[in-house]
């Protein structure tokens, strides 16, 4: 180690060195510990009834319950639980607390042929973002794109259920929020902007689609606190040090630093991601009028309104070159029968993990959920008085 | 270093091992050599006369070759020289040959409200593109939003070109196009897709603005060919090699490898620029009818059309909250005035290396272009009995 140490003529080839060195350790330190019997087994109808018993409780209009009901089971079902029933107390939280308005619908503030701007009037984020896509695959149908910006909206869940939306419709979506400020700019040492999510979804042939739903940063801000409760380092590209400099220390990068635009460092293109996260706030924020940048309150801030910015797009397909599902599928089975690098089994295309997290849960008839979720689920019944989740009979 | 070597538990940590070791070896034999005196100032006007008169010696039509030079010398300009003059031979053997037409102007074959298909009838890149983008301004001006789709057209340099001319026009910009495979989907061994770049400009107060140009590969192919030419290794995220393998040989990733799509590795979001390259595609090839992905032509073989697919999209700010430029400004200014990271002097916005070097060929009256590219320049004019490029006086 200090060999190679010394012989390393720059600083950060030094750091690297150390940090290398102390990953080793931690390996050698942990290791992973998940039974089989601490899952449960929920219907996806009866997860979504359960959410919905659990909104109507609190005051929540039923059909904005339903709407949030079908967000979270939705990112549940595609695999990403980090953003589904798991994200159930905040919603309970921010209708019971009045931070969210209870009722009311989104309405239209300025229109053109191609265009609308919303306000969201402090709704549930689905509810919002439900009302935009709509409005765009309407506008997309007689105008051959529609796009919708809302300002006065809260979290709405994964990007991508708004744009597979348009891509049932046959159109072509994309998605966009302003999330709180956690990403720190290239060359920053505190961050300014958020995780700002965009999606991209495409119909192809029978049924199949490409569903691109990413954060800009290198990772969600989840990873790094999953690996700092389980004590092992990140990669270097995941996030910053209170000082604006890489560090594989997760709890640094908890304590005061920030998540890293995706690229990591300069020299590997984080730059791009800063101005990718940046665009999102531009379609966002700036265009709606809404909160936007370090103004975006801190997630965990409870006390006053979201007021988010959001973007939605719907264009429609026919009005370019006929044939485009075709195309489309061709596009995707070139990707997908690409000739895997050593060590890889198979090439997939945005949206194939989800797929195959899908079909695993049909196949069990339900999806799994970790028993301290459960647990969590089951106190929150209690709470609210309401019939808890019944788990697959 | 073999401490350290046998230390580390993946092979992966210990290829990074060899790679450092290796790295820190090749970093004390390279040493820059470059001579203030191989540099040679040209006025931008005389720099655009110059690509006008060659284009027009070869049989384009002058206004053709007038958008071609002012948008090869806006790159130079903005200091993408990689963009600029030094493509210029590229563009005229293209005419030249007939591997682009000489003459005629797009058509638009669909049109609705907010969209446009059009064929680019295989003239020069900027002709295409700036037809299309000016029509979706036209459009974003009557229906809030414009989208134009082109099949049919060329490499048409600097994304950015397009999306500025909408800033100007008070509107955000965007543009996209395909280009030839060079990036590794994540997982897989060999290129299918294009570095296919995108830009999104967004105008501020006082002449201000975001102008974000990027391809959507970690970095250009230059770059791997410059530090294979230095015979300097490239960082890890760069490239793969024949294998699908992360490489820091740059000679690897020319010779049967690829370039990396933006965030490198799966674990540092690779995935994510795999799929934002895939996007591009598809608002580009697919939506155009164009060629796509693996069936877009080598980018050096001359022999058949290119037949590329572009995408423009304006978004007229005044379809959504007053006051746009205002918050574009304030968030600019929010990221340029955020401490800077220890180590780091200041904190940019995309644009601002553009603007810093505008601001230096402002001062020395021109730009500056390498000795050895004014001498092919030279050897160009000759070749088409045209007066050469004249330096500043």
């Amino acid at each position: 180690m200090f060999n190679l140490y010394y012989l390393s003529t720059t600083t950060s080839a030094r750091r690297q060195c150390i940090v290398l060195y102390n990953h080793c350790l931690r390996l050698r330190r942990f290791t992973m510990a998940t039974k089989q019997d601490d899952n449960v087994l929920v219907p996806l109808s009866e997860a979504e009834s359960f959410v919905e018993r659990c909104m109507v409780a609190v005051g929540a209009k039923p059909s904005h319950a339903k709407d949030l009901a079908t967000l979270l089971v939705c990112a549940d079902y595609r695999g990403h639980f980090s953003h589904g029933m798991n994200r159930l107390s905040m919603y309970v939280e921010d209708i019971r607390s009045g931070t969210n308005a209870k009722d009311g619908e989104p309405v239209i503030l300025k229109e053109m042929g191609g265009t609308a701007w919303v306000d969201g009037k402090n709704v549930l984020g689905p509810v919002v973002g439900r009302f935009c896509t709509d409005l765009a695959i309407k506008k997309a149908k007689e105008a051959g794109i529609g796009m919708v910006v809302a300002k006065g909206s809260n979290h709405f869940g994964i990007a991508g259920w708004y744009t597979m939306r348009c891509a049932e419709a046959g159109m072509l979506g994309m998605s966009f929020t302003n999330t709180s400020p956690l990403v720190v700019p290239t060359r920053a040492k505190k961050p300014v902007l958020g995780t700002n999510p965009l999606s991209l979804a495409a119909p192809a042939e029978k049924g199949d689609s490409f569903v691109l739903d990413m954060a800009t940063s290198t990772v969600a801000l989840g990873k790094i606190e999953l690996n700092n409760m389980k004590e092992i380092p990140i990669p270097s590209g995941w996030g910053t040090d209170s000082n604006g400099q890489l560090t594989q220390n997760p709890s640094e990068v908890l304590q005061g630093g920030g998540l890293m635009a995706l690229g990591g460092p300069e020299v590997l293109g984080g730059y791009k991601g800063y101005g990718l996260s940046m665009g999102v706030e531009i379609l966002c924020g700036i265009l709606a009028g809404s909160a936007f940048g370090p103004f975006v309150r801190h997630w965990t801030k409870k006390e006053e309104e979201a007021n988010l910015g959001q973007c939605f797009i719907a264009i429609n397909p026919e009005a370019f070159a006929p044939g485009f599902p075709g195309r489309m599928s061709t596009l995707m089975k070139e990707c997908r029968t690409a000739e895997p690098a050593e060590g890889e089994t198979e090439v997939l295309v945005a949206g194939d993990p989800e797929r195959q997290h899908m079909k695993k849960v049909d196949e069990e008839g339900g999806v799994t959920y970790h028993r301290n979720l459960i647990q969590l689920m089951d106190k929150l019944a209690k709470d609210l008085t309401i019939e808890p989740m019944k788990p697959k009979a």
